[in-house]
């Protein structure tokens, strides 16, 4: 089976990515960032998930904090009950899924992979710039002029976004059909010092949602709603 | 005077950049990343070079090492006296121009800066990948699909990379009547212990080549010829 490296953070869209990455024919390498995120509890979840999904995990360091900017990596409140599709809310991180797509490039032709999976998604989302149609565009194109291996021809690379066009419910149809273990994953930007989800987050909602209109019971433990 | 971001490794090429950007009317942010790489002499010598500049410099800590893949962030030997222009070496880092891109992407959106200045060669050089104009081009489509800044038109991205076109002599002519403190710049990738040049790295030849062309006295201290 071909290896690919799969963008891995732990929650619901990425988990359900890697499970897509497997069920399309490849061997998915998982990809998680130390950045930072106030919600490190997510790369727990990304090891719980990987064990359980039998996945080799690779973790790199970085220290977005020395750039801050977001609600995500510096003394800004993660926002509660906004109302999302206005504005790109203050979680958005700048440049992370460039920093992030272009780590993955670089694990990816160490392991001589060509394929990257992105768990972005471009409906039920915050509104963010680096998880729409342009980018993941823009991003294949220069990783094919960026790195040796496409350059002397050894790779071709392909940034694969199989969530990009569904809905938050159709993600979750998708993973269940995929056995993805939901239970064990983790979406909120601000848990409590236990992990549990806030509930009230935009990612916390979009989840909630997303379970409630497939239809299908919500594993999340909430420590507020 | 608006500010830009300067990639800048307190090498030979970043440091002249660095110049350039300020000759160019920017009020310039030096911008380093510790990314486990063998040579962090470099960082040294962007601290001194920042401070002898009067420029501020920020440091972002990335572990590369934990991808690895080149000469300069895993266990393999840095090529000496080696054949330039054939193959793409062995200190090729995979991705790192495109990693390093991202975070100055990232940096100059919290700063408010549409600019970024890249100190790439493409004439006198190894022949990496990304330090190619095709590399620049592609990387600065991206910057202008990937950001908030950009996508509410606050900003419009551009890549700088005034050393492109240039051979290491002219660049060396250049920095020198921008008076670049060389002698505090360090450019090779496998010093000793005291920090002292090798001599023989691509990085030392090409630097010390380019003084020899110009003319110019090489202030390096190199531990072996």
């Amino acid at each position: 089976m071909r290896p690919a490296v799969v963008l891995f953070s732990g929650g619901l869209d990425s988990s359900t990515c890697l499970a897509v990455a497997r069920d399309e024919g490849f061997a998915p390498h998982a990809l998680s960032v130390r950045y930072g995120q106030r919600h490190q509890h997510e790369l727990q979840a990304a090891e719980r998930v990987a064990r359980a999904m039998q996945v080799p995990l690779k973790e790199v360091a970085l220290d977005l904090r020395a750039i801050g900017g977001s609600a995500l990596t510096a003394d800004i409140e993660v926002p509660k009950d906004a109302p999302m599709g206005k504005a790109i809310p203050a979680t958005y991180v700048p440049a992370r899924n460039t920093v992030l797509l272009a780590l993955a490039l670089g694990y990816a032709e160490v392991l001589g992979a060509e394929d990257l999976y992105l768990g972005v998604n471009a409906i039920d989302y915050s509104g963010y710039p680096d998880c729409r149609p342009a980018f993941v565009e823009a991003f294949e194109k220069l990783a094919n002029v960026a790195t040796a291996a496409a350059v002397t021809g050894r790779a071709r690379y392909r940034v694969h976004a199989p969530l990009l066009r569904l809905s938050k419910a159709e993600i979750v149809q998708l993973g269940t059909r995929l056995s993805v273990p939901y239970a064990l994953t983790h979406s909120c930007y601000d848990p409590d010092a236990e992990g549990r989800a806030c509930g009230r987050c935009d990612s916390c909602r979009l989840r909630a949602a997303g379970f409630r209109e497939a239809g299908i019971a919500d594993p999340t433990v909430y420590s507020q709603r």
